[in-house]
């Protein structure tokens, strides 16, 4: 008897879902195509002599420690690097603090493994990041959404969710994927009294928070979360925090990290220990020998520099080929920026047209728990050349003005 | 008001305990401990060279794609590589068929999440990988132990486990963590027999196959599933194999892979894609780059040898010092053998006497996921070189006496 592998699936495995935007990555292979649909960051602006460097110092000098078995909660020059790191923006942290994981992704994945039972909510933007949706749906999640607007989570609507005891509030503050936008130093401030009021630990996913163009830097919420508190040496907050090298580095060799309490880390650890054993150590390695000497400081400001430019030439395409009706955010950093359609527009048929003029981005119903919103979308500008964001916002336009024609037609 | 966490904490987090393994740890940090307890390969027969010259060729000729996100299911190339190698042992597998994991902790990990819900029944071997009851504990799984003997499981005390509907059975078959055993060919027979007649998948984790140092290789259980079927090129059988590069290359790369019918592996990919998002692309294309000419093949003949060598020190070294009542096995490959003492010895309570006499090894209890068989330990070979293992061996045996006169003693 062949094993009918349907009756065998965990009831969990019905709720996972694929992501539309590694499936829109297919199309991406085309060469004609131009894709706004990824969140990939310019594969120029890898470090690659650094990399090169790197790898042949560790290979020569540590290779017995690099290609072994290494210790759960990651290497620990390069967590030391990431605390001195988060204590030059104020906050106190020691490697304690600290576990690398393999990716923000794994990050989402472990919170959720160590904090969600069942039907436990969450407390989300509404759009959110959709990888955090899909990691969180495998352990049961249910999501209580807050209203969105150009200056993030609206936080005075914030309350009413805190007193049906979600687990914790999950926000991305700054250039937030999908939208761009960045929260409010006076949401920030918001949401920490309210965190501190109903004991519902933050969430706070930031991995753009060093691509910041223009205006003013805000103090990440842990920062903030830590200055109510007395310090004592190692941070013991109501906030986890979460951050990566994939936009700062690179993404494929997977380093991210969380900063939590260390009693969070402790089950954090045990929970990492089930799940890969340990994040490679050659990678880690590599990392820190490419940051340990203050590069990446230096490297953010040529990636910045490179994503400005490319942000400027979508907003001035848009401006110059979008019809009427059609409106975006500016962000002040990070990879997208967020388009809204005339109502009567259905982002994801006006996808398939626009994958026939060349042109892909991600429809903006995923990034919603609760779905809605059909006439969003997101829109990557970090991956294109400029020569191609041009190319590819006129195409767009034209799509857009095409499917809005046919509708009206019909 | 401060967060409680130990309030928030999921129930799977209660479930979930640190190694005893990963524990030890700290102790082999100490230059005059000599560690039988981890499992990790000898770090002297790494491929350094071979690593040095595919990451410059990597970086030099693909950086563009070797440092950017990548897709949930693997490289290609690489999938194809051990699809191809696959096929020299009778198993007609293609690149659909195989996941890449980070480490064959996550392949583990992965299965336990689309298959396990809470409550449901594994079958394993007693003693068994003490890393996939840490992985699949998160789940809730509970286990079936089968009585195991010097060739394996015992297949014929099999059949009543199965007759509970247990969601698969969890066997190594070649020279097995922990006890070095070789499941004998007629039990292969007919766990595949039982396996059909029940209906019930077997998950065969065969991480060190390729190190068999004497007697004869027998087939993988894949490889007998798959003769008992009409072939279509493309596997899709009882069995889901997982091996890995960690200890035919490195361990620090943290690679392995995922043999399944494709739409198990499309399962995979799902849930993947929401715990890591995908395997690091710079690895994978390393690896890739050292094992695509057949170098592997070459490197393991090196690896055999220098494990043989070891063990057979091991072997000769119990032989010498170990006192009466002492018994162990003869693995035939592999990194490990398992010791057992007189049943009035707790290994547990002898650890906290050898590690003053500077030795250290896992004791036996935590590979029972039922617990009992205090008296057993698991003795590591490849790590130490055989001047170092003939060292300390002589010392456990002085600890173990001590220890029993002791106990007379008192």
């Amino acid at each position: 008897m062949t094993t009918s592998w349907d009756d065998r699936y965990a009831q969990r495995t019905q709720r996972m879902k694929g992501s539309a935007i590694r499936e829109l990555l297919k199309f991406t292979e085309d060469p004609d195509m131009i894709s706004f649909a990824g969140g990939m960051p310019a594969p120029d602006a890898f470090p690659t002599q650094e990399f090169t460097a790197a790898c042949n110092r560790v290979l020569q000098e540590q290779s017995e420690q690099a290609l072994q078995y290494g210790s759960t909660d990651g290497y620990y020059p390069l967590r030391d690097m990431i605390a001195k790191q988060s204590r030059r923006y104020g906050i106190e942290v020691t490697p304690e603090n600290i576990l690398i994981t393999s990716g923000s992704q794994q990050a989402l994945d472990l919170l959720g493994k160590i904090f969600i039972n069942n039907g436990d909510r969450i407390v989300v933007e509404n759009p959110t990041y959709v990888g955090a949706l899909q990691a969180w749906n495998a352990y049961g999640a249910e999501y209580i959404p807050v209203p969105f607007d150009e200056e993030g989570m609206i936080t005075s609507e914030l309350e009413k969710s805190l007193r049906s005891g979600p687990k914790f509030i999950y926000v991305l503050p700054n250039f937030q994927n999908p939208t761009g936008v960045t929260l409010s130093f006076e949401r920030r401030l918001q949401l920490i009294e309210l965190s501190e009021k109903y004991g519902v630990p933050i969430v706070e996913d930031d991995p753009y928070g060093q691509l910041r163009f223009e205006g003013e830097n805000l103090p990440p919420i842990e920062v903030l979360d830590s200055q109510t508190r007395a310090q004592d040496g190692c941070y013991s907050g109501n906030v986890i925090y979460t951050s990566t090298f994939s936009k700062t580095l690179a993404p494929g060799i997977r380093l991210a990290w969380v900063i939590a309490p260390p009693e969070v880390i402790q089950k954090l650890i045990l929970a990492k220990q089930g799940t890969d054993l340990h994040t490679s150590t050659f990678n880690q390695m590599v990392a820190y020998e490419v940051g340990k000497d203050g590069f990446i400081n230096e490297h953010v400001k040529t990636i910045r520099k490179i994503y400005r430019e490319r942000r400027d030439v979508m907003l001035d395409t848009l401006e110059e080929h979008m019809p009427e009706g059609v409106k975006w955010t500016h962000p002040q950093g990070g990879l997208f920026l967020w388009l809204t359609l005339p109502e009567c527009v259905d982002s994801r048929e006006l996808l398939q047209q626009a994958l026939k003029f060349k042109v892909a981005f991600v429809p903006g119903v995923s990034f919603y728990p609760q779905g809605g919103h059909a006439n969003t979308m997101r829109l990557n500008f970090s991956y294109a050349t400029p020569e191609m964001i041009n190319e590819g916002i006129g195409r767009l336009a034209k799509a857009i003005k095409q499917f809005i024609a046919d509708s009206t037609d019909g």
